[in-house]
């Protein structure tokens, strides 16, 4: 990589478009001073954003696309109308090129992972892209994928995401062999699908360098912190993040009722003003904002389209990170030593697709 | 019916025992008078507990067992020790021989649900039962299954517990014709497994006679009470409970911990004590307490193990509802309905199991 970190922005995505993602970059650019942007969108839009922040002056270049894909496009139709000509497609193709060191957009899920499955692929070994993301918890923050990229997962698939997600927490929680756990459900009888057990049976016999293999955890771990990553297949993963964002929001709603009730309360509010605002900081889901696709030859990284400048700007933030950090060799490093014993592993379950 | 609801209790179940379950039936029966019990355990320790509540006398008869389930025990093992002898298997067996309406118990999911299916057997047309609780929202509460009675589910188990799942809410939240969402993923390109899909286009065929198919949900939509009935398979289900109790637990952690933080803070909390402890009280989890299980041929109720007397009384007090209301009967009418309509359903995917 080039001393400076080159982040490719699909200035387009997002509900508001480059008003948002641009003034995102602006956040990095001030407390970075190794970053560089290429801002791919309507050049006319971007230029404008541009020039209301100094510190992106002789670091943001603007390459002008003609597309912007839609919120509500299918997959298969934003391949068909952005390809190559799309703000989307354009800066997953700079990471492509070498052109930039990771891509980040805000844009349409489905679309942003079909695209990037087509320009960069997948890893030789990986079958399918994971999508990853920081979990804020009761003792920190953990790795949970994945979240939704594919659904069902065979054991050798589990175990990949065990790799990737443990490379990705090394960077993350700056921890040499993170602690992971596979998500199963509790009661004794039915201990789980067949392959999750098959994936624990591969991961208690790999060795502890570069993550080491805690067991089984349960839904109310991701919010207790028990593990450092928690791997899961895309269905149940997608579900549990959006459960729990559901049950942040249904309590953030009961404090606020109770809170307005009486006078009594509101002068308490006041006076607990500073506790409230800690407690919205660390519930406010900007602060955890950026998910990362796993798996493929590049890095891309997903934010999510209704956050702001502020929201943008911790996806910015985290792509900055995985590139600066070297994500993909760390990834490659443990894959090569994870399949070299899964080669040497009986498992009669593994290829049992769900 | 006779005129009293007969409810059965493991009273030796849960992890204190007689001491908590004798202490919540107590409370039910303070509260309503056409209850009564029949308490299964050791009975010198069960008249000890029922001595200590005068609203017990004349309500309640103790019947002596030899043997207490563990809550360590796994179900093949309960099945062993505990067959005919223990009070988990007499309580439920109450309810075969028909001198209880319900029965309740606060011990081991796995073995209760393991000696319900053996005593009491799944209704003719259901073959898997499913485990079913009261799911406090944002709009108020909403009934969710499975929990985590079996794992994965064909397109015509979902139908069931749509069907079983909308009688439960039709006595719970006193709906006519509750609203029913299944529970799916929202990245467009993979919407769902094809068994989610399959059961969609069945329900969709369904009159909006006992139940009203509102589509697919997505896990933030437990909290925000988007449906009255929320539908998934046992894995999924039992993994969004668990993230949600969990997050629940961390941010009532997190407020402690910043309510502690200043004087200011704890000046505030004092004047707000009133809103801290109704917030207290609605994330109570004693006030959601009793999970239901559904599809045997009988009603049982499963309590939290961990739980006191409140708690213990608040899943009494559902095992009361369904009996009284006659769940049964709503189970039976409207899964008649459904399977003849099921049997008119061109339906290529509800064959495959997961």
């Amino acid at each position: 990589m080039p001393d400076n970190v080159r982040i490719a922005i699909d200035a387009m995505g997002g509900d508001i478009g480059p008003a948002m993602t641009v003034a995102g970059c602006a956040m990095v650019a001030e407390q970075k001073n190794d970053v560089e942007f290429l801002l791919f969108g309507d050049e006319t839009l971007v230029r404008e954003q541009v020039a209301k922040y100094l510190g992106l002056s002789g670091v943001a270049t603007c390459i002008h696309t003609d597309v912007a894909i839609q919120m509500g496009d299918k997959p298969s139709q934003a391949l068909r109308t952005g390809r190559r000509v799309s703000s989307m497609w354009q800066a997953i193709d700079a990471v492509k090129q070498g052109k930039a060191d990771v891509a980040v957009s805000a844009g349409n899920t489905g679309a942003l992972m079909a695209m990037a499955k087509v320009i960069l692929r997948t890893l030789a070994s990986v079958e399918r892209p994971a999508l990853a993301a920081i979990w804020p918890n009761a003792r920190g923050e953990s790795i949970v994928l994945d979240l939704g990229a594919s659904i069902g997962a065979d054991a050798q698939h589990l175990v990949d995401l065990a790799v990737m997600g443990s490379a990705m927490a090394r960077i993350v929680l700056g921890r040499d062999t993170p602690t992971v756990g596979l998500l199963n459900v509790g009661v004794e009888e039915i201990k789980g699908i067949e392959e999750v057990k098959a994936a624990a049976r591969i991961l208690r016999g790999m060795p502890d360098k570069h993550m080491k293999y805690h067991g089984f955890v349960e839904g109310d771990d991701l919010g207790a912190g028990t593990v450092d990553v928690v791997v899961t297949e895309g269905f149940t993963g997608n579900i549990a993040l959006k459960t729990a964002e559901g049950t942040a929001k249904q309590i953030a709603q009961y404090l606020r009722t109770e809170m307005n009730r009486s006078i009594m309360s509101r002068i308490g509010y006041l006076f607990a003003r500073s506790a409230f605002n800690a407690l919205r900081k660390k519930m406010d889901p900007r602060r955890s904002n950026g998910a990362v696709f796993l798996g493929l030859d590049g890095i891309v990284i997903k934010s999510h389209g209704g956050t702001d400048g502020l929201g943008f700007s911790g996806a910015v933030d985290i792509g900055y990170e995985m590139a600066r950090n070297g994500l993909q060799a760390k990834i490659r490093e443990t894959l090569v030593e994870s399949h070299e014993i899964m080669l040497t592993f009986d498992q009669p379950a593994a290829a049992t697709e769900r």
